[in-house]
């Protein structure tokens, strides 16, 4: 198989485990995105939208995976990670990944209201110290049917009076 | 005293509390940078640069406080709340004063390199769906002294050949 082919499946295949973890933060009844960090084909750390039951505004998928990776790595340098994540990361996301060097970066939908990696800006375009590989689109429909789905569902147990 | 006169004396009483986390930092051999998180004139949370020592891309001073004040209010939503940081925000923590929704941001020296509060870029001037009041150069020669202090000694033990 072409080497560009086998990288476009081997995308797919992790933005699926990223997708897990946005189901299961929409179990949890918090928006549904997911994130995996894989280093040498190996799965590293992963992260869910925690935020409501967390109680924090870092709760992030991106930051929780990325804290996971320097804690599995014992390094705050992630020059050998790809990130992967359902939604375009955020302004404070897309900044740690600056941070800690990731080097290549998937995310599936787009974020017209916070998406910080070419929606609202594209921050990787500005003079900060570090450029990651950006692969945009990745399962695009399946991570943005994840979110229409649950704000969707979110609207209906509204008009029906539920909390 | 004038209303404006006493915010100036309040705001420069609670930049020296984060010169003393920034203090700290670089006791402990890191870059000096400081924060702290005042809600109704008390301190709720405060957090330093510990990337180093911490071996995590997250650990900024302000991600810190930020962290430490939701886990002390128990809420992501800190509307209420006044963060003071001796050095202009980098995007990750700017994105996360937008997340927590802070009411008020004071920081002290300018960050040319990674400043994102108008240095790099002004992500509050971008459509986000979040904008602090900010205060910029509160402090701002001691803040920067620090800094400046700092690599100033770094060089010099490099010159000497100390590790």
């Amino acid at each position: 198989m072409e080497p560009d082919k086998l990288t476009d499946l081997e995308d797919k295949a992790w933005m699926r485990e990223a997708l897990k973890l946005a189901d299961l933060a929409a179990a949890e009844g918090e928006v549904p995105v997911g994130a995996v960090i894989v280093k040498d084909g190996v799965l590293i750390s992963a992260g869910r939208n925690r935020r409501e039951l967390g109680k924090n505004a870092l709760y992030h998928a991106e930051l929780e995976a990325i804290d996971g990776a320097c804690k599995a790595l014992g390094g705050w340098r992630l020059w050998q990670c790809d990130l992967y994540v359902t939604l375009e990361p955020c302004p404070m996301c897309t900044g740690a990944i600056i941070n800690a060097r990731i080097r290549r970066l998937c995310y599936g939908a787009k974020d017209p209201k916070a998406g910080s990696c070419g929606s609202v800006v594209n921050l990787f375009e500005l003079p900060y110290n570090h450029k990651p590989q950006v692969i945009s689109g990745v399962l695009e429909e399946a991570c943005a049917e994840r979110l229409s789905g649950f704000f969707r569902s979110l609207r209906e147990r509204k008009k029906n009076g539920e909390r």
